[in-house]
């Protein structure tokens, strides 16, 4: 941290701002410059308010040199991290692709969505248990009993699961059936929960927030990474801007950004971002030509009879035609997707 | 809700949609236009997405009629709401203020935060116990300790408390000390601390999430009151957008919008909305001249010395000034503010 | 300006960055602190983009220590400017009211529009001739012939007028009608319409773009005042965010944010901003309470029949009884607005 | 249009919105439905404000059933339009690359600029001429006597022209030396700007509002449609939005919103959007992989030495990687770039 004081200002001022950061723990080291001076802050300032020293008599500026967040950088560890989910790697060579319905209705529904992008080649199976609706009246999904049918058809498929929590209670009694616990936008900013999950050895994917920074997502994950589990998959899923004509904005700028900050994996969810079908298929691809880890997409069997988020899921042959577009992008990205594994399943 | 069919839509598409919407218990009213059928539904359609008829072919535009939220709406009280604090009354002829530190330190500050702010004219003693900090290294606040506090030292200048609850789990320990639990920016839509609230007897003060729409704000007092719980204060604390010379933006427009969609009280927060003490005087002024029905407000004895947020922390002197040119505009709103109790306080 | 040098930063590095910075004519003083080192820059810094170093080798961080505006800086006159209209004086002791049409329709509707603001206060008739139409169908005002009758019926009045200038080719033709030149919203950042205005003697209302910073709008202002004419009078108008509610969200805290930065006068237009005739009153209060220097108001004395913006323009009741609340609301802020002129008018 | 009227609407109130519906020269279709009568206005209703009809008692909601604009629709055309540029099509199978500096500086710079990208399979040399500075104390650009180098260097490469122009009375002067005139962001509701574009025999490259919407930038394309000039090239060039890591949010899901709503071509501008070279490559895949119909990229051959956008500009050696890059991802999206022109250049 460096504190610039005023053209102007007297000793007095300086002596008292050099004080008051040393009595906030810090060491100061002092250069006059040519007209005015600066003080250089020694040692880590991690969760102290710039503004504290911003508002003292005779400082003009406050600025930041490391980034408030310290797990989660680049700097941390030097190397990309791969998420481990049984022998899938995100954040690896391969470009993971989970997939399947919004919200989980039934055995029937779960079955054939997951059979159909299985054989496309997804590896995760994704489905909703717990379902933040912004309405009372809406759907709020079926609870731990469509988490255990996730993990029997999840099984037969041969793919591992993924769904949301909402509060911290759900997280034990979620474990055996959800292989990725998922953080949904509204709750990125719930502490409890995600000092919760960060005492969890489970792999975490951490949706940004509607109206995020890439430093405040960055922060999140901290959060998390600070309690001890340092398996946090990031995933851009759009932002609230004034363009009204798709449901949000898909910031695909995030990916590489966060590739230049973080050391942590980050995948692309285009169905919520859009809540449009025809604008997936598009999205999905330039989210993998920008270079991201993995995708997160909803597929249903029978978009029109969906409970919940129809018009944006993919018709299965809608998934399998992208994965085909997508096995030709990622040769310019230097990566690869899964095959399509015609024979191999039930 | 009006199904508004494409120019050229055929008979089929037609009969297939009037069937959609009879298969999830809706009547339908069929209009044969000079250019298109018009289809209008019959009955409280809440809970629907629009989305879910507008991809079906021949649509060509769903429009809600009625607000997606009910007991909220102006229309379902048709008077104004007051809500009950001992015997203050939010929402009536007075314009009510809350005001207090930030956090709650320790008992001298808050003792002597308390004792001016009570002098000057506030009604309600606000103090964060449970801190939603955005980064894990920032301190926390003291949990119950601090609240005990609050309690008594509210107690002791005749004057209600406020503050923040992060998680279900915490309401039932506040609910001794605290008149009025408060949700934050960033759990408007922690859909199951709004559920938890719904069920206990005590005002919640809902701030506006940082980038939820007015709509969306009142959807979440849905979700409270649906739970039985109507006794809900809005607060307007600032939006995000691309604007960041101040902290956020405070939308004062949506305090008479919401009074022309809501029965609901609608307070406002100058202090967070930005961050700079400078700031918060006159936009407490223009909140209350826009027709507000109470202002919340930080306060710190001696804010240099603050352990958050000190640097948009009014001083005594300055809240005692602001509540003296508040006296002044409440005329031409017709209404009133608390007079300085300059003897009475021990 | 600071250039913050990276922690590992080599000698080479150092001595490179610094050449750079003398070869672009500026002197450079090294400090070399306990962790990194810090080059201060000596001179005005006006028009260089600090990017331009940020990229070198070895740079963390260029911190601008000034505004990158100069002549509309506070520090530049120190005190507040007044702008003088004839003898009205705008950033001075009064509040100054404009009203009038959106659009000049023709004599009747200005004659009685003007007639209604002048009795009940407002000292400057405003009428569109020149309209900035989202769609090239709608209808784009009368032209100079209009202008005229502004003139003629601003006489009549007693009232100074102001109309929107669209292009530099318009302003000469403008000049014998218009006391104020008022440039739009969406022509903020036309910089030859601009530099022309630079160039008159004649007071310019600049709006600020629908999605302009504050510092972006007073670099407006610094284009037209580096030209020669220093009478700019600033226009909040609502900035473009999510919330579509309302047509725009008014930025009020923007007037204390510009009167802390600049010595430019600023006014507010609550109309535009809201496009909601029952927004326009309550937001009116609260730009005045919140220190705006003026404000902008559209009345028609029959909104149901304007070509443009009826359902925004006040009623000339409206109009009136808004003067009545603010007369009110001056007191609270130390200033005055213009009495009811009940006798003099014709 | 469809006017919705309230649930309890007198016939009064019906009857005179459809008086006020005729007069203003519309068919009216009236239908009672079971709970709310509704009005179908017949005819075509460009450049009419929605709101007119709102404001009027009784009415609840009015619904525009088409977009406001309509030479610029795809209904219009039916199918895609081509813009032929000489023997170059945007539009048309092939992926457009436009390429060159930011500012044309001088001859050495341009020439090297221009071959460099010639040979990496540029078609277009794009470069500055007046330029749009935020700052009236930045470099404005070299002007006429730039763009006659800009039209000796094209031509001794091949390749065909881009510049901006500013004002109306730049347009003549530009037509001998440009193939293509640029708007800029800052001037996309510049309507006196568009609608002398309309009037040339030229194509024009209209780029994105920074807070623009879909819709109005499609309504700034009609602007100059309306003129008789069709040929229009839509590109996006990021947004303006809350987060500030990087200069604007690129906005990709505009292509393949703007595709479903008009034939008109759109290309991507990742230079601006980011600020940053190494966002660069990235989003230009994704741009292409989105489905845009071609790329504006700036390319420098000594950035650092660039008098402006430096560290936005790729370096020689970056843009011919990209594009090898590019040529594998278009087969995903069924189309081509030009191929690398070893020999034939100079």
């Amino acid at each position: 941290m460096v504190i610039i004081m005023n053209k102007g200002a007297g000793e007095e001022e300086i002596a008292a701002v050099s004080l008051e950061v040393r009595n906030r723990g810090f060491g100061v080291h002092r250069s006059d410059g040519a007209e005015q001076t600066v003080l250089g802050i020694a040692g880590e300032v991690l969760g102290i308010d710039p503004r504290t020293f911003e508002s003292l008599p005779g400082v003009q500026e406050v600025v930041l040199l490391t980034e408030p967040y310290k797990l989660a950088s680049l700097g941390f560890r030097r190397k990309r991290s791969v998420i481990r989910v049984g022998e899938i790697e995100i954040g690896g060579p391969e470009v993971v692709i989970m997939a399947g319905p919004c919200t989980i209705e039934g055995e029937e529904q779960l079955y054939r969505s997951a059979e159909s992008v299985a054989k496309a080649g997804a590896r995760i199976l994704r489905g909703g248990a717990f379902k933040p609706r912004t309405s009372p009246y809406s759907f709020q999904g079926p609870g731990i009993a469509g988490l255990e049918l996730l993990r029997r058809v999840g099984d037969e498929m041969g793919m591992a699961t993924i769904s949301e929590v909402m509060e911290a209670g759900q997280i034990e009694p979620m474990l055996p059936f959800v292989d990725i616990l998922q953080v949904g936008t509204r709750n990125m900013q719930n502490y409890n929960l995600l000092a919760a999950l960060g005492k969890v050895n489970r792999p975490v994917l951490l949706k940004r927030g509607m109206s995020a920074t890439v430093q405040e997502w960055l922060l999140a994950a901290e959060y998390i990474m600070a309690g001890g589990n340092h398996d946090v998959i990031l995933c851009e899923r759009g932002i609230r801007t004034f363009e009204t004509s798709l449901r949000n904005t898909l910031d695909l700028s995030a990916v590489p950004m966060v590739q230049s900050l973080s050391h942590l994996p980050v995948i692309v969810d285009p169905s919520h971002a859009t809540g449009r079908r025809d604008m997936v298929t598009p999205l999905a691809r330039a989210a993998v030509a920008v270079g991201a880890d993995g995708l997160l997409i909803e597929v249903h069997h029978d978009p029109d009879a969906a409970r919940c988020d129809g018009p944006q899921s993919l018709r299965p042959a809608e998934f399998a035609s992208l994965m085909g577009e997508l096995r030709l992008i990622v040769q310019a990205v230097g990566r690869r997707v899964s095959e399509e594994s015609a024979a191999s399943l039930p």
